[in-house]
């Protein structure tokens, strides 16, 4: 897990992707020649901070969003939210601004309902900060900030090394009203015609979808992907043998519900690992899901 | 209205309009021979379960979205909604799993705001209910669930009879957040070069607009039309002399939303009878109403 | 301030523009003899009531929406709201239905949560108010209803003087969800190649942005624009020596939201001035904040 480990560690607020296209960009280079298909590589430009992999003759797109939650500094000590992390006092944030290195700690003021941070000095207005990563790996589990999506984006580099006809998307902004998945469904289906997408992403342990039980196949969240296109996902699956758990819930959405609203007729599924202590420093997945969540992309790849 | 009935019965919740598609499909295939025009017909593929019918040199498009809103039931017996309906304990709720037809009734827990169902057996995870249909007609009224938006499809159905030049769209997802409009748009503007529409949906009895007195032609909603297309549509139903209502209301959206935040210049504008009861099983609506929308829109489509 | 003041008079609420569209076209047609650049102007048909401004070979964007917030008369003397205006009863009001002019006063109904309208007479359903202008002018300020956001347009007609390469745009909707920006940008795109904006809007006082310090240069409201792009206007605002503020918000938005969101790949920045009183018939702005304004939008334009 070595990999993950340097990706949770690398700091991409929504906004600010390119330290996360940078990482990916030089790992693709290095190691698409142990990849059974050597993708052609589309970034830059048109493509902002996203990165599109295409190989052989694609069917499915993957998307996985290489951006994570955060804040920004405003005035007065003051923090705005980059998408919606869990605020509790004493979360440790880093960043950078025109004075150097930083590392605080987050301030919440329940009564007055704002938010701060705890630093030595002011720090420069609009710095972005990002959770102080803390990797921790155990025999069943991993354990950091931002396995949402930084797991997401791990599934799919796993997906890479064997994949034969596809398309790998890496999007940003997905944390915070999204902005990319709208001008990457426009290049994917009309340079490629391809409208099927699977959606590499972590989603919540609840209630009915546990730790260790397999990745889950959302069958909704905040948006209802078509049934026809889910029924065939569930039915590849089941055919599969390979563990895995359908969620059903109300709120929460992904790239997906981009894709949906988009001027392109696509269908799109959410299939990912569930974890606990969601957007906090703290979100822990079960190994066993993880494996099951590369196991089933692989077939679903090539099976869709 | 035998056919307004049948419609009525079909179980098509957003996400899961398959069955309405195949019996409007069904129905164009053996009504259109008695049509004026016969229309060109556009479905599956890259229009998902939406349809678009065009008939002559087309101007104006008609939208009535063919979806309706539901339940999907969740873990332990919990409901979550599908767009918005109306929730009081009781209400009968008809579906289908792997165990076979279903026919339970709602329980709203309002302290703890939970949805759930009680029936004698858990029903499959992620599978759609809908209110069991109870189709009522007396001499001034017809009232059943989902007249929204089943009697803005039979307007539809109605207006094909005669229409010479226009298009008759059938959309899906409109009561959960849209997701067809955007990409219906695409195709028939660029195919087209229609950018006029008429969103035949069904509208709110209110202190403004009375059942019998009309179809409404909506002002605005949550969306705001473009008054200058409002206005040619306002003069031209002056010069029928059908009877109509203006409405004006702050909230409450449709397809017309989606056209309006489409990368298309679409004008739109909602014209539909009023019903009470709104997204209950007892949706309630005046023939009179009803007699006039369908008047209206030959008119529209004529005119326009 | 002749123009400003004869602009702020002008009646355009969100869906209704075309007497601003018609203004702006008069002026430009007399004004552009005088610009160091004729532009070719794209106006009507698909471009709604929008008007767009291309100068030699563009390679940024400026938006300008010419539209406002308001009222729209309900039932029951009763009023709906266009976009977020402040309500404080008092506030008078003028529009014109088909009974003639009216200037009417805001009731407003806090236990009711209820607006309203005090007129000796029913308005018409459907009719739109906007603020009555009231002009105010010192050595140091500017003061009126809708400086947000004809000072924006007014800026982009400063702009336009000089301007060399680049492109103006006038759009609508956006004090009421937007509606506009989504297919002027597919426009600009396709036709122009075009990819960068600069939002020409007016912002809020706040205690990090304050009056007659310069022009805002926003890090972020409810939307984060990519930080690259904004990194580099920053250093070209530096390097001007004008002066300027950085802003940084959780909430409020512009077109920038809608471009984001937008099928195409646009940067976008909101670089305006500041004001007192948002909103409300009394918007009130430095002078020296508009002079920096206008300055740099001269500079950006340039060196974008």
């Amino acid at each position: 897990m070595k990999l993950l480990k340097q990706m949770c560690a690398i700091e991409a607020p929504s906004g600010n992707e390119t330290a996360m296209t940078q990482f990916l960009l030089k790992y693709i280079k290095e190691q698409q020649k142990n990849w059974k298909v050597k993708p052609k590589v589309f970034a830059g430009n048109d493509l902002m901070d996203c990165i599109v992999l295409v190989f052989g003759k694609p069917r499915t797109a993957l998307f996985a969003h290489i951006d994570s939650i955060g804040f920004t500094v405003r005035y007065n000590k003051q923090l705005v939210k980059i998408g919606g992390p869990r605020t509790v006092n004493g979360f440790k944030l880093i960043g950078e601004d025109s004075k150097g290195k930083i590392e605080c700690t987050l301030k919440v003021d329940q009564a007055q309902q704002q938010l701060g941070y705890v630093y030595k000095r002011e720090i420069d207005r609009g710095t972005m900060l990002t959770f102080k990563p803390d990797f921790r790996e155990t025999k069943d589990h991993v354990q950091c900030c931002y396995m949402d999506n930084r797991l997401g984006v791990w599934n799919a580099l796993k997906t890479a090394e064997t994949l034969t006809d596809g398309i790998i998307v890496f999007s940003c902004w997905e944390e915070h009203g999204g902005g990319s998945v709208e001008f990457l469904a426009r290049f994917i289906y009309e340079k490629f015609k391809v409208k099927q997408a699977l959606i590499s992403d972590i989603t919540w342990i609840t209630e009915g979808v546990t730790a260790g039980k397999g990745v889950a196949i959302s069958l909704r969240d905040s948006g209802i992907p078509r049934r026809s296109y889910v029924n065939r996902i569930i039915a590849i699956a089941k055919k599969s043998k390979l563990p895995f758990q359908l969620e059903v819930e109300a709120t929460g959405g992904s790239d997906g519900n981009a894709l949906q609203r988009s001027p392109y007729p696509f269908d799109w599924c959410f299939v990912g690992a569930p974890e606990d202590f969601v957007h906090s420093p703290d979100e822990k997945v079960h190994k066993k899901d993880i494996a099951s969540m590369v196991s089933m992309y692989k077939v679903l790849m090539k099976e869709l």
